[in-house]
């Protein structure tokens, strides 16, 4: 089993540099900001000449005058104008194959959310239905593809999400599972597979790659599902081999704390995530429910002050 | 002086694609857009061969690490965290400095933004000061690196947008001046530049670099300044020289048409442009102001309709 400890850290952050730059090229911003706070804290020795990664030219050769024109729009938030012109594409490139098919899919979110907000009063089954409707669509798309085993790990992990949109849990578990064996780092697809695993059986039986990363999730899931010490043991094991600073892990610390109610050793963790994240908004709010069961008054003031300033700038 | 029509194209097409991708790195999505509009229409017959630009690897050697993390929050608008973390960077490269402090401008202006929506009737002199120390904070910086000579391209069009906001146009005119020269193809400091010049007796004073796209600065500022005849001209050169589907010089001819009040003409240009970018909100509002003056109810009605559902998705 690939051990942190085992590994060449020189290559484990080279790889989670090319992972920052696969999710980034793809406008998976949360895949890639997980792997830059990854590779983030790694200080390898060696000279890290080549860890940039390279535009693969085979990649986008033929494509990247279009890839080019619609991750702009992508990036402006304008979906369907990077739709209309990738789907003029040959999609000889898997990453405008999935561009394409993200933008897709981030359309149809955002005019469902427009849906729910603008008509919640009378939101009638049609309109319900021309959303269900959409997300069929890329559903149909996607399968027919999977069946020809043409989707790669980022488009494995959008079908994925799309199958859980549509409740068809047992498939989109499998259809992640894939994802996660093909790109082991794209933290994303391991997210969307947390939620599908009701307890630890479950967790278990499942066939997870054999990967050094397979470990931050288990934990992550041991910690979900009240098994603390485990979690805190994968994540010691993390901080002792290299991991130290890793914003990422103390969070998971401070939050495997909380899950099994050492407050004060949540608390102590969070101060020190303060120290080395201060603008940090993500996972406060569990650091702000420990300070209010712990009647800490003066950190609580402290820290909704904090927050309320940083989301003015945000 | 440059001219259009005596270029090679494939160069021409190289040089946006480099743009595109220096501005894509730096955070600046509209001049990347810009660079990615004029580069696609471009159908160059030569090999593409070495078309894709590379990322400097001397530019980021040393701050890679950091320029990641931060791209990463700096793309989740998390500005103040990526300030955070840029700061402790020794600025190398002229990427991380550019990122540090248009983090540090954006996460101003959005303070200021939300200053005026939170507190508008309330708004006492202090918080104005605040915004303007802010401000004066980063101008007092940039003209420090500036007087060593020590800003590039896009930092003097920061420094540049800096000067405009404490409405020092004189200041800010000569920097984006500078700016143009060395980054000629950065859209965004032409864009500053024009609103900062009343007539074309200034226009024709301004030292401009020698460089085939002064000419659709120049286009656009005649244009703006109700020489249509002189505009159309020059963006006719540009149609005849491998641009006739660009979307943005149709634009561009659209509202020249529209400057000049040929309706007729500026309702053709956009239904063309309709075609080739049929999701397209840029520019809809000067389209729809003609349809109403012409009363093309039937085409108005479309266009709302249109404008109204490509919003949902947005």
């Amino acid at each position: 089993m690939a051990d942190i400890s085992s590994l060449d850290l020189s290559q484990v952050k080279r790889e989670l540099i090319q992972a920052n730059w696969d999710c980034s090229i793809r406008g998976l911003i949360h895949g890639a900001t997980r792997a830059a706070e990854l590779a983030y804290c790694l200080k390898t020795t060696k000279d890290t000449d080549g860890d940039i990664p390279k535009i693969s030219q085979l990649d986008f050769q033929q494509e990247h005058d279009v890839y080019m024109l619609a991750k702009s729009y992508f990036d402006l938030k304008e979906y369907l104008r990077a739709v209309h012109f990738l789907k003029q594409s040959e999609f000889t490139s898997s990453v405008t194959y999935f561009l394409y098919m993200y933008a897709r899919y981030l359309a149809d979110e955002k005019r469902r959310s427009y849906n729910m907000t603008d008509s919640f009063t009378s939101m009638g089954a049609s309109v319900i239905n021309d959303d269900l409707a959409r997300i069929k669509v890329l559903k149909t798309e996607l399968s027919t593809k999977h069946r020809k085993k043409e989707l790669d790990g980022f488009c494995l992990y959008l079908y994925g999400v799309v199958l859980k949109k549509l409740d068809l849990l047992k498939e989109a578990t499998n259809v992640l599972l894939e994802a996660v064996h093909q790109e082991p780092l794209h933290w994303g697809a391991w997210q969307e597979l947390n939620t599908l695993i009701p307890d630890k059986e479950t967790l278990l039986s499942l066939s997870l790659p054999n990967h050094w990363i397979k470990h931050l999730f288990l934990a992550h899931m041991y910690s979900e599902l009240q098994h603390t010490d485990e979690a805190l043991k994968i994540y010691q094991k993390f901080v002792d081999n290299g991991f130290a600073n890793c914003t990422y892990i103390q969070a998971q610390i401070a939050i495997a704390h909380d899950n099994s109610r050492s407050f004060d050793q949540a608390v102590e963790v969070f101060m020190k995530l303060r120290d080395i994240d201060p603008y940090r908004l993500e996972n406060m709010d569990i650091f702000s429910n420990i300070l209010f069961v712990k009647e800490n008054r003066m950190e609580l003031a402290y820290l909704a002050h904090n927050v309320c300033e940083i989301d003015k700038y945000i």
